[in-house]
């Protein structure tokens, strides 16, 4: 018998870094969760639980087993320091992107996707956003803070721009972050009406996909610091995968805001399993396009 | 920094009494619960969680920031007594309402519904209620006893006329609840079908809504005493609150059988606490209508 | 006072076995579950929660108090040993069709079925079986073992026979698994479209139905070993029972691979005891129909 | 095969009622309880998991198999009805001791103990009462009720009289209890001292016990409404169960206050199974003495 | 009926900010803790069920009803600015030590401790620090910063002194934290030897008193974020609050990194509140010795 | 930035196998587990649970970070197939012990145990073995099966023959269990006395010790399968650990039973992760003695 070191990758994905052409890496970071912490646990979750969930996919019929995926855990995190863990989000995207490679993260609360879409708006000059959550995240500051969960997106927009970024779901915020939306974002209220009309425009444009795991209703993910009811159910999240199927140049993608120990049932661990595997097998069919 | 006594209201509700429009109250009791008890608790878990909820509603466009609502806390209910308890309620309900307050309830089992009720029909002589729940909480007795959340709404009869209830989303009951309803009562079994042409009906007679949180499937609400599949989604309900929104002489409502400890995810707080908020701003709208 | 032994059967199912029409019983076995046991808790979990469930069905405008149900308890497994575990269900099984009785079983894991069919088919020589699950199950072999949660219905299909089994809600499984069942069994993937046309087909021929609880979404029954998210709703199997209401020779049926422990909240046992009095009352109307 | 009815007495006590010597129940009723409900569900709770404890003790040298036990499960109690369910409480008990056997409670609240002892003093004039206890027990009256789980042994001592009550473990109650404690009863607070030399004492005198699981510290039971903390080992009791096996007329006993749902892990289950099998070993034992 | 705001004070202990002698304030804070957060949640915990235990103390024979305390909630913390939350501690009890009143603090996180003790050090200049705690929180700095719930200690001792630190029941911490301890201060490792000594060496001294809950064994507290096996028993603290009564200077206290949803048996929450009226009563009992 | 595979190993313990002293693996088996299954998750729920223990101990002074432990992670068990896992295990361990490297096993259920006995036996002749459990496992036979964890050790003597097991701590089994070893082995029942004894006996001759976490109190490690009340502290525990270091010729250990899932605050995780690091280091100390 041969023993080698333990290999906990998320499912099947147990490729070495540098023969990979998408990479997994979580982010345990949670400093400016508002409500309910926790998040800093999904990744190694999502990693502990894959065993639940099948490396094919009747919905896309791909299977993990045929591509090349790499799974570098957790980034290490400065706990209670935002700017330190924020640069260091960055640099890891920084350094996956240089390698031409296609970058999937498990966060962590929503603020650890801001750092990876400047890395992607340095290699993607049009870069669109497509951008799935329950909560607005567009307060021009939180608690005195210009960089939080809660405000991550007004201050991407800072550099992405008007009308690049595309919010669907959207059930929670301030008054003034819904009447700022109408003028500078596309954001679709309460459901993903326009979605497929969204793909079809974006179809060959450099797009990044970040889901928040609230847009999903309580019912179906539990497992998050913020549970807003009136969410989705996840066949419409299904039906959202077979629209992503159709972008040309999916260029990277995150799943964020799930918090494990809040779902004793396991449930939401299972969900983000099974749209880790779906989004990255989008992501490898996106590549085999581009190829 | 000036210090004073920890305030604990539901969400921005921190009127005094005297200045408050709409009265929130909530009620300890779960003495005539069959199956689970634990509903004695689910005033304060609301209000400890309901910083998890905006102020504002995309739903209504409304923000509880603009209006004077008023937190009053558990009433003290004589453990174990049942008729004190209803009294109590009863005395507290007749406070508000004399003091030209609307009261928002939240239980408790729900026969905590029955002595309010009373209340109101004192006050408004063709008092109608419309009822959602999975249970027809329409026995006679239960147990031996006239007064339970199993008979509430059957005794509630008794003062309220025939034709004066409209029940939906029922399904599960005895099979003479069910007999019985087809003859006093207007009941809309297993969906809300119907309920847009009660509304326009009841448009502008004096209404009282009553929800039990079991109305909701166990997937979306499964911390309740006496869960039941088969129930509606969360979108359902806010469509139902689109629909009330058209009632001008909305007086009073309340949110019944939570019971915290059954869910440790913490979601069906969140459905509580989001309920409460829009059923609280439906009070505040049926309110400015009025003046 | 009159006292006699404790009496835990499931609701009003308290008749003597040798009275009975219809027949429960509980299979205490998960020893080939691959990610998380527990399911042999599922038996005594319904019978003490069925307490929260009514005893007439709105659904069938049947009673359990009006039919002749025994509740045998849990078979005696020799744990750890898969073989003799078969063995004793199969004996159980035949004993119950040898005394014209109709069995009902509450798995376990969903091998159990296995032992089951084998004892119908020997009595039906035309079985057909309508399978609801999320999970194909047809593997030929798992871990190098034929006897297994995830081959059982493979090999049931060797006594069955091509196009006997009926599969529906399909949503997990090898590639392979997919691509043998299109050969030689009936599945509809992801919902239970097709399921009236094959209800049809299937009117008058003897038919065995096994639910696996995963079928519905985790959101709706996240007491299960291997949650699989984008399953169906509890009103989808509702609409099911009613379908199944047309077969005039459904002769047994069981639910199987509720982990009760795995949702703390109790809602997916309220799951399985309202499915457990659907499908007894519906075996009841089956028989009804024979006489 | 032989297939019977369900049978889920605790652990091998599966004799007949008109067989045994020592007789089971259990009674659901917490309508009394101030903090947290929910011990209604004790008694099927620790049937259920009694298969987890041995029929064979190592402290006592002496099995459950060797001896005479039915359990009669749960007594039928008119939720919300007080009056009634003690009631309900001193009819099984005079029938049980009319008979000639001996009773062991699984409660349910303290206050089920209440009609129990007042059936013990009409069978023993000079009966007294060992109370393991967190709690004094020993108000006049609790909201406004003379019958609550806080009052029942001040009531109980009305007919017990002066210092036929020996309390031990106590850590909580008003500063009146306390005093009045000093003049009518034996009361040691904070632990066990004086147990032994209390049944010295009591050696030869007609005694009942009656433990309340929240005598021992809430690390070891914390599946009780209302956990105190600093108590007892479950060292400490297994010390106290030897000490009453020198009682050679030991005539009842119960224990009461688990709440099984407050304790996921089920640890607090294990301790109620193993107590039970402890006590009812030492109600035969104390039998066998007789004899 | 008179019907006021809402009143979730600690217990009893509902005075004015004005009229208090001691002031209960709690701290939403857990920005730096390494591994499990949510201590944020304790004040409120704590608040809710303090219902559970009663207001007199048979440990010190007192009341909270006979003395003036007033519980002056959660502080506003701006979630992941790490300096502004430790500047609004240090304003709030300069604030409360200004105005003549006692702080007692729930954390929180340990470091919520350090602004405290720099504020008492200005007004009491040979100010002593008893500390209870499983870890030695005597790091340099942890993941690069000065400021964390593993270093507060350390950088309290820059203010504080060599030898004005006695540590109890330390277990956990990195060698070179051990080997700077013999230097700088008292360190009892493992348990409370010495306590009864240093308390009469300190019995004239100003001391503050801050007790990490997981100074308790896991089996005692399980909800904390980091529990460490081998800890104290809930008898031993009451011994060291024994102590404490001896202390004739007693000058201020705190309870922290109690992580109320760790422990869904609520005994955690039960361990704090009983802490919680213990040492208040302390800082009251000192109080009248220095009158 | 550099990023390679992630590295879930326990604690520190990063070496490759090639250069490792000692190694970890584990097992996920509990095929004959007879009441709550689970201990099949029992190493992963260690490893991610491990950073929050920290590598130094002060019991030992002995630092993780000095040794070179590789952690190898899960062996793959063919599920539901008794005898196939079993040779697996004794795979391993013959690997492990053929490298002259020393192994340390996390459980799964006990009887993983039995085939890393029998790889030890044929390389150390006089093989003894310490053996902490609350229960027996001395069955000659268990629900008909010679291979369960009701077993193992009445197996293993087979080989190990008399007078080579020596248990402490027991307290659970059935009457000829307890007989047989008055006759078979060294049995202490209840606690730890003679284990010093005992201890100062083996000193020189090879030892491996089996550490069963349910000889633990539950209250100390609530995670368990079969959780027996009148457990061991942790202190004694770590007294246990004291004693250890004096055997010259530790070969070897294994801690197994933890459940993970059964103890939702962690607390057991955290109890068999310190475990885990106070054995590898006595592993380590040993080996130090012997170069």
């Amino acid at each position: 018998m041969k023993l080698k070191k333990v290999d906990l990758s998320f499912q099947s994905c147990t490729a070495e870094y540098k023969d990979a052409d998408v990479v997994i890496f979580s982010v345990p970071m949670d400093a400016t969760t508002s409500f309910r912490p926790g998040t800093r646990f999904a990744g190694n979750a999502v990693r502990v639980d894959s065993i639940g969930v099948e490396w094919y996919s009747p919905y896309r019929d791909m299977s993990l087993k045929d591509y090349k995926t790499s799974d570098v855990g957790d980034l290490d995190m400065p706990i209670g320091a935002v700017k330190e863990c924020l640069d260091t989000i960055y640099d890891a995207t920084k350094t996956i992107l240089n390698d031409n490679k296609v970058p999937f993260m498990i966060g962590g609360e929503h603020l650890v996707t801001y750092p990876v879409l400047k890395a992607f708006k340095e290699k993607y000059d049009d870069l669109y956003v497509i951008h799935l959550d329950a909560h607005t995240d567009l307060r021009e500051e939180f608690f005195g803070m210009e960089m939080s969960h809660a405000t991550f997106m007004r201050q991407a927009h800072k550099f992405l721009g008007d009308h690049h970024i595309y919010q669907f779901g959207i059930r929670s915020g301030d008054k003034e972050e819904f009447e700022w939306a109408k003028k500078h974002i596309h954001q679709r209220k309460f459901d993903f009406e326009g979605l497929a009309e969204a793909v079809e425009f974006l179809k060959d444009k450099p797009v990044y996909i970040t889901i928040d795991i609230d847009v999903l209703d309580p019912a179906v993910a539990p497992g998050t610091g913020t549970p807003e009811p009136g969410g989705m159910q996840y066949k419409d999240l299904i039906w959202a995968f077979e629209q992503f199927e159709k972008l040309n140049n999916l260029v990277g993608a995150d799943l964020v805001e799930l918090s494990p120990y809040l779902d004793p049932s396991g449930a939401t661990n299972a969900v983000a399993a099974k749209t880790t595997r779906e989004m990255v097998l989008l992501l490898h069919n996106a590549l085999n396009k581009r190829k």
